[in-house]
Formats: structure tokens, C-alpha cells, sequence
């Protein structure tokens, strides 16, 4: 992982980011007031040489902590990246981002989760990064993934289904990123068969979805999300755009928090992964449908060898796409890709 | 990969690997006779002292290679290892072992097969061991892989399949092995259902297929085979013997080439693997239920959550186990384990 820059340098021992959550949780309990140094050190039970150091760990990582001789450490401001102490602050989860792994910049989230999923880390734990040099959609794509503005997103699930049931998966996250992009926007985020989010029918998320399976068993399933939220017009390709924009062409102007966001859909993968393992796929389906900017509309569907049009009925128990051809006979779709037909 | 002792020590240039084998085949060519130094060293155009060195290299790798002062050299013997030089001499395939790499002993093939796909290795790769410290059978199993007998395999396929076919190479490899053992031996070796091969109903052979895959497109599968051909019986857990044995029980005492084993084993999967992609998937399914150990028989059915009892009535289109309940009613199994009931 050489060409990696971790967020936190070196890893640092575990001990070392106890503390420095411990610290900035002590500065944000006193919100606006200031904590002397006398005090920062008895209730974090380190020296003030310790304090000093912390402090400046967490600076570098973005916080604005403000340092007064006489009155002692105030946190003026907290920044939005996607680091743990900021994803797992206030996180309501079990699972999600019970263990966060941050990066300023990676090739893909997706091939560090797969290597760490090899090497037996937990369900759950999510990798993020700032940046991606070569993010990765379905089949080989691009994805671009420019700094400052977007949320890179890989989790890692064990679950017990077999392979062809991945799409369960798939589904369910794209329930979790529409649900979480209306939980915190006014944007009426709709999904499109069988990854993608879209927002006023331009693209503001993919989803990806690789695993490791036994022919009957799945090994591990790597959830790669990404999402372009406060990303600049001039980085995303054609036909894509961000919730930023959608949020100003509604004559909204603000940043949307990129860690509020994150938080958020992880806590939506939690419910609706648990939903999911309690009651099935059924109730993600039905939440599916009523987020669909396709059923009933009229599609092409471009496959490997061949291209078809026909209406989009509906989604059946496998999460395969139900196509009405004009014949009348319905087709299953569990590959490929999907035009709206104006 | 430091736990490996590769046969050939460290990884030699490709150039050695080629010399070698030119030498090689000079002598194998000569049969029974003397080649002369003066004219090994003109055919395979080297000096006395190259010809000396990879001589020694391949008397270290199980060649019995004699030097006369005045004769020359002459190959009196080659060894039935699972080595490249064997496993490629003669071998009628051209995807299949293509690439040969061996290992005296690893953790597990189908591990390191799945390290070499995920950096790009090609189509038809084959990873070959003596020994494996780890061998793995399905669901995390232990696949007893002892020194001097057996034929561990793993190779690498990379078909443009969606993930829910891969049960179609799983049985696709049991016809192969099948096949291959009837082909050199009068054993009558039968396949029960999903991937065990057995003889006088013992289990020989077990397959373990995995994958990398996306939710609707296969990346590449490992294919991996543990047979145990001349295994001493004392290596071999419950319920398994080794081909030895049985055709000792036949009253046929004879050791079985490891090497013509394999290098048939290669020929049946490049056979049936180009029959599944030319003609598709029906030709296989025929040729595995003349061979299966078990349609029509009454079985039982071990799935994770349940047991049930019923008769092996057909394969489907996918490679689905379709039992026949007691009820009359037809159920279709894609994972579990199978029992058969007498």
C-alpha cells in the first residue's frame, strides 16, 4: 500500500487515537468555551508535553483548535473529511463503521476493502477516501473520483447467501443512499436499475458490488459507494452531476456535510441490512419500487449481444428486472445496462 | 509466498527454464542412446559447462541422467513429479497448462492460483503442488493433501459467465476427472453431486471452485482438484481412498503416473470447457448424469438450516440438484451436502 497516504501518517498505535478521540471529545463537550491545559490533562490523565502533541495531530487533520496561554484549548472548528474521529462521532450504529479506515487518496477504496477482507478484517468496517487515482464502476468502468467533494465509501459484508443473491445487496444499498440523500436534502434522489442514484435524472452515485464466493457460499461482498456531493461541475463526466448543483439549480446555496452524509448512510445500510436478515429481501423491494425512476417507463436495455426495448414492469424476488416487450412476454434482466426511452 | 519451496529454488530466468528443457528433449529424442557432449552442446547451442550445470538442475528436479566420460549423456529415468518439464511434454491443449507453475509444497493452490488470477495471470494457468500444508475443501474444510501421491491442481478460468453459472465448471471438472480416470485406469469412477468423484464408492476427488466476481459478471474462477492417485491409505481420512488402492482391491497392482493423469486431466477440461462455450451448457450435463453415482437413488439432503429425504431425480439447466420428496414434489438444491441412503 506504498502509494497510499494514510490521513494519520504512519498508522499510529491505537493508544495514540484513543487519545487524540478522547481529547477532541473533551473540547467538544465544553463547545464554547475553553479547557485549560491543567484540566485537559487530568481528565485525558496525560502531560501537558502529550496534550501539546495531540493537539497538534488533530490540527493537522483539520481541526481548528485555538490555544490561549492563559485560558487554555478551544475547538473553533471542525472540518468536514471523512476521517473516524468525525465518521464514528455521534454514529448510531452496531456494525457500519464500527471500525472506519481513512485515506487521503487511494486507487480504489474497493481493492483496499477487498485486500482487507482477504486478510479477515470484520463486517462492517468501512473504508474511506478523499480521492481515488482509479476508481472503479461496473464492468471495468471509470469512476471518477476528484477531491474535495465527493464521499469514496467501500464496506465489508459476510453475509451468509449465496452468490446469486449479491444483488440483494445492491439493491439495498441503493435504498440506503436514496433514503439518506432525502434524509438531509430537500433532492428527490430516485435509483436507477440496478446501481445507480440519480437526481433530477442525472447521475450523483454508483454503486458497486464485488465478492469472493465459493460456488454455493459467499466468502466476503465488498459495498463500494460513490457519491458526488459537493464535487466541482468541470471534475464529473457527462450526465453526471452532484447534489451541490441539484441543490443550487433549486436555488439552495450551501455545502451538503460529507461526514453527515457518511453517517448517515451507514446508519441506512445497518436497518436495512438487519431488515433484510429478519424479513427478507421483500420489504427492501417495496422500498426499492417506491424509489424507482424507471417501473413503468419505457426502456432499452443493452446487453452483451443484443439490444431490446420494452416497458420496465417490475423488480422480482431476486432483484432481477421484470421487461414487458411488446409482445407482451416478459423478460428477466439480471445484467446489463438500461436507457430511458423518452 | 516465503512459505513455498518452489521446485526449481528461486525463480529461474525464463531462458534456464527454456535451456533446460531444450536439453531435455535432446536426450528424451535420443531414447536409449548416448548423445555425445560435443553434440548436446551443438543442438541446444551452449557451452560444456552450461550443458554440465543444467544437467545437474535437472538431475535435482528427479532426472535420472547418466554420464559416460566417453559416452555422453543418456536419460535413464524421469521422474512422475508435477513438474513443468513433464506436465507440458507432449500435452495436447492449448489454454489449459499453457502455464504450468509447481511447488513442492504450499499452504493451499487454489490460495495461491487466486494471488496470481488477482495480478492478471491468463486463461488456463495451472498451479501444481506435491504437497499442500492447507489443502481446502468446500465450506472451509480440511482437504488432507499428504507428500508423494497425490495431484493437487488449481487453474485459473476467466469465462464471460454471470456468477450464478459457476456450478457449471464445478461439474464440467467433475466430468473431466471422471473421464480422465476411466481413460488410464479400469476404474469405474462415478460423480455424486455437487463435486466429489468416487471409486467403489470412496471418495477420490474433491473440487473447489471460487470466484471473484461483480453482482452480474464473473471476474475469474479458480478451479481447484485434490486427487489422490497413489496416497499411502494411512494419509487419507474416513470414507476417501486413492486410485492405488482401489485397483489394488481389483487385484491390479501398479503405481498410476501422476504426470499422464494430470496432462489428461488438462486435455478433458479444455475439451469440455470449449464444448460449454461452443455448444453450451446441455452436452456437459448429459455426459455428468451417465457418469453421476447417484440420480435415482434415495438420498438426504443436509442444508444449513434443514434435512430432508427424497429421491436424486435430474439435474437442471443450471447444474440444481432436483429432488424428488416423498410428496411428489420436485425440490431444486444449489448448495448443501448429500448422503446417500441405503
Amino acid at each position: 500500500m506504498s502509494a497510499i497516504n494514510n490521513f494519520e501518517g504512519h498508522p499510529p498505535t491505537i493508544q495514540g487515537r484513543m487519545l487524540d478521540e478522547k481529547i477532541l471529545n473533551i473540547l467538544r463537550n465544553s463547545s464554547d468555551s475553553y479547557v485549560s491545559g491543567e484540566e485537559l490533562c487530568k481528565l485525558a490523565d496525560v502531560s501537558r508535553a502529550a496534550i501539546w502533541k495531540h493537539v497538534e495531530k488533530l490540527r493537522e487533520e483539520g481541526y481548528d483548535i485555538e490555544a490561549s496561554p492563559h485560558l487554555g484549548y478551544r475547538l473553533v472548528d471542525i472540518p468536514d473529511s471523512l476521517i473516524p474521529s468525525e465518521i464514528k462521532y455521534a454514529l448510531k450504529t452496531k456494525v457500519f463503521g464500527k471500525e472506519v479506515i481513512s485515506y487521503k487518496k487511494v486507487d480504489s477504496t474497493n481493492t483496499i476493502a477487498y485486500e482487507l477482507a482477504e486478510k479477515g478484517i470484520g463486517e462492517g468496517a468501512s473504508i474511506f477516501a478523499e480521492e481515488q487515482a482509479r476508481g472503479r464502476g461496473r464492468h471495468g468502468r471509470h469512476w471518477y473520483s476528484p477531491a474535495k467533494g465527493g464521499i469514496y465509501l467501500s464496506c465489508i459484508l459476510r453475509p451468509k447467501i449465496a452468490p446469486n443473491e449479491i444483488s440483494k445487496i445492491t439493491l439495498l444499498a441503493a435504498v440506503a443512499v436514496a433514503k439518506s440523500i432525502r434524509n438531509l436534502s430537500p433532492l428527490n434522489a430516485m435509483i436507477k436499475w440496478p446501481n445507480d442514484i440519480l437526481v433530477n435524472n442525472k447521475k450523483v452515485c454508483g454503486i458497486l458490488t464485488e465478492m469472493k464466493a465459493e460456488q454455493d457460499r459467499v466468502d466476503f461482498i465488498i459495498l463500494g459507494i460513490g457519491l458526488n456531493v459537493n464535487t466541482q461541475a468541470r471534475h464529473l463526466p457527462k450526465g453526471a452531476t452532484c447534489l451541490k448543483d441539484e441543490l443550487c439549480h433549486s436555488k439552495i446555496e450551501r455545502d451538503i456535510s460529507r461526514v453527515e452524509l457518511a453517517r448517515n448512510i451507514l446508519e441506512n445500510l445497518e436497518e436495512y441490512y438487519s431488515i433484510l436478515k429478519k424479513e427478507g429481501f421483500k420489504p427492501i423491494i417495496e422500498e426499492w419500487k417506491s424509489l424507482s425512476a424507471m417501473l413503468g417507463s419505457r426502456i432499452r436495455v443493452i446487453l452483451q449481444n443484443r439490444t431490446f426495448e420494452g416497458q420496465a414492469h417490475n423488480i422480482d424476488e431476486n432483484g432481477s428486472l421484470v421487461v414487458r416487450l411488446d409482445s407482451g412476454v416478459l423478460e428477466r434482466v439480471s445484467s446489463g445496462d438500461i436507457i430511458m426511452v423518452r
